[in-house]
């Protein structure tokens, strides 16, 4: 029997991961990518855009024997530096001692993982974009240089994003369950360089967030010293909930000055192209994308196009990074083998489609919440009191107690719907303990752990988590 | 200036009256329709497809002069006949004494919007295919006899159904929000031809439900003497939740028959062509289909298109028509006119969108909460109580309660969305009152009207309601 191609739509890095990881299993994966080489044309030099990797990506990573390497040229980042109005800055560490979240370059992940599956032997084709797929016929059209060619598919796996045309196909399908919502809220990437000394212009080891309550601006450092500042604003003004400009509404030179200095008063200094970079660079939309079923026969989508989520937890390449970890597991398992059959392939993606589908859900729903912690409660003293709380509880009561933050960002083998879980449990109990706190002891006294303690050993008792 | 079409997508009932009503008003309506003309085909001859037209759809069709024809072609169903296993057969009054719902046949009641369209000068371009639409360009892409052309639009009504190729088109800009929903349920149409004797075989002076929990058959009467039966059913088997048999798993002879004799034991001697029916008829699926907007510029979607809903609370096409009914006050409202430019158009068709979106929204809940009600809890004793005690607060404190049904299916200035919220108040009360009755009186007074009208009375007091 001849060996049978894998064939994968998108050469981003969920793509490129999934074809190395098969190509060591000894498949023989081929990526068609709609866009031309973009190694060629030098975007890695430009500006950067760059996301927060954590430990499930890099989990996910190793098997490519990519961490270290990503590590090494990643920023961490251990907590949040949050901007109040004055410009006071504020550290929230985002777990213990010694863990971080790392800044690191899209273009550079995912140039890194092109180059390696070509080194390997993986064809990857530029232009060559999907236009449809004949699901009950296992084809796939893919067009190149105008020309419309059918490719029979014996395994097909859709990585091609939150506009996914595997995915496309598939909603034609009877009964298949498909949102896509979109939140009310823009975003506008924004430059701050280098200072004139060339160093950072502000501290490197942090997410900076200027949460202001229904909107928020956060910055990320980059490897050359500056950092990629990002505006999250709703499209429209809605004065009753206290955003009296919507991105729509900041024209004038006068309209986007005056706000920023009102909201984000210290970094405007540090921006010298803020108006030329609010003009120029597009603003995006926000969108959260939920289907079902993820496959059909010999056929899957994974990432962004199972789950397309927005970025509030720093978590949406990080799980289509597992997403890849996951299904290989399962191919092991399996034993699938480069003359397995269509059906074999089948059975594990059905399994990988339904079992990994809370996960899914479970993260799409913590990356909403989670916009609302970043832009609102991070400023809120309570949240900042159950933050100090956490970490005392995590030390003082260590494996009673671990931060949902923790479980999603640093514990890969904790799934995400059972962090999820975890996490409404949690904060239900963590209510109790700040009430009581709150009722009991004086101001002066919330940080006195011999009164604390017992307080929080009570209810963890209570709770049944002890 | 010389008059600009209005075209229309789909020749169903939704897309002929809006054409006869703009036509009414001076207006150029196209219709273009990607089936060939059903009424060549003899198709109303067959076997019908019957739907349930109530009040809303009454008062649409009266702006076209059809609601005396139509009404008197219909059969109307004053309540429903609620059959148990065992054969016994309850009438439950869907309103006041004199209120029905209609059994009308869809075919019919198109074949005769068609007619009378034509006949006012819409022209009606079958086999004329929406392939796509370009919403910035203002253009349709139209596919007749394999040819396609591009033909630009002043206005232009999405009224082509469930899957609509405009809504198509507008799910592919920028925030648009969109969902397509399934039940785990498929649907297969059955039949009760007449009698040996010409007669109907069940009394056709209602709705026949047979609830059994998570799935059921209902029947309408047809003209012709036969009931067109419809039985709802999960596609999977879930013994857990007291579905032995799936639609999925209904194979050979004796499962088909050992399922209806133990569930419809009735129905099954009325049904001679049973397992004939139930290979041949397809299984269909339920989507509920949910998004915004409805309108982009000088274009929207309407009926369906716009909301598609499940069946069971029989509103769906009187929704549709609805639409209709709501955007020709709007046209008057604006005084659009024949040589209105596209803004006006715009501008109307958007404040369609956003008033009328929370009734599509209201409707589609009430259909699906109305499917529990149906194959459950009308066989519920507390049920049947709240249905009496309905009647009496209606008949006895008039004007101080409107069942919800009475609402949704009688009233139809009422909007959706004002009946979905004054419902849900209802049923509070109505627990609170029912409760209060099992809690203080025993059994045997339970219709006693000197003891439960006063424990009415004081809670619509206290409810706010007198």
């Amino acid at each position: 029997m001849p060996m049978s191609p894998v064939h994968l739509l998108g050469a981003g890095p969920v793509g490129c991961l999934a074809a190395i990881l098969l190509k060591q299993r000894g498949f023989e994966p081929i990526i068609h990518e709609r866009r031309p080489d973009s190694r060629r044309e030098g975007a890695y030099g430009g500006r950067s855009i760059n996301l927060a990797l954590s430990n499930r990506g890099f989990l996910a990573l190793a098997a490519a024997g990519l961490e270290a390497e990503i590590q090494s040229v990643g920023l961490p980042m251990p907590g949040r530096l949050v901007h109040d109005r004055q410009g006071h800055v504020q550290f929230q560490a985002y777990g213990k001692e010694g863990q971080a979240i790392y800044s690191v370059s899209r273009a550079g992940l995912n140039y890194k993982l092109m180059d390696l599956a070509e080194s390997q032997g993986v064809p990857i084709h530029f232009e060559s974009r999907c236009t449809d797929v004949l699901l009950a016929q296992n084809q796939l059209l893919l067009e190149h240089q105008g020309k419309i060619r059918h490719e029979s598919y014996h395994v097909l796996l859709g990585t091609d994003g939150a506009y996914s045309a595997l995915r496309n196909a598939m909603q034609k399908t009877d009964r298949f369950d498909y949102s896509q919502s979109y939140l009310p809220h823009g975003y506008k990437e924004l430059h701050i360089p280098p200072s004139s000394a060339g160093e950072f212009a502000m501290d490197p080891d942090g997410l900076h967030i200027w949460p202001r309550g229904q909107y928020m601006m956060i910055a990320l450092p980059n490897p050359d010293r500056s950092f990629t500042c990002t505006l999250f604003q709703p499209f429209e003004a809605d004065p009753e909930r206290g955003v009296d400009q919507g991105l729509e509404n900041l024209r004038s030179d006068e309209e986007i000055l005056r706000f920023f200095e009102r909201d984000f008063q210290d970094a405007v200094p540090l921006m010298p192209t803020l108006l030329d970079d609010f003009r120029k660079n597009t603003t995006s939309s926000l969108v959260t994308v939920r289907c079902s079923p993820w496959n059909y026969g010999p056929s899957c989508i994974l990432g962004d196009a199972a789950h397309a989520i927005v970025p509030f937890y720093g978590q949406g390449l990080n799980c289509g990074l597992e997403d890849v970890r996951i299904l290989m597991e399962l191919v092991d398992q399996a034993g699938l083998h480069p003359k397995s059959n269509q059906e074999a392939w089948a059975n594990v993606l059905e399994t990988f489609a339904t079992t990994r589908k809370p996960d899914g859900d479970a993260i799409a729903q913590l990356a909403l919440d989670n916009f609302i912690e970043m832009r609102d409660k991070v400023a809120d003293p309570r949240f900042v009191f159950q933050k100090k709380l956490e970490a005392r509880m995590q030390e003082q009561f260590s494996g009673q107690w671990t931060p949902l933050y923790t479980q999603v960002t640093f514990e890969p083998l904790t799934p995400y719907h059972q962090a999820y879980r975890n996490g409404q449990m949690q904060q239900a109990l963590m209510d109790r303990i700040i009430d009581r706190i709150h009722e009991s002891l004086p101001g002066e006294e919330h940080d006195n752990v011999d009164l604390i303690d017992p307080i929080i050993q009570q209810e963890l008792h209570a709770s049944g988590q002890t």
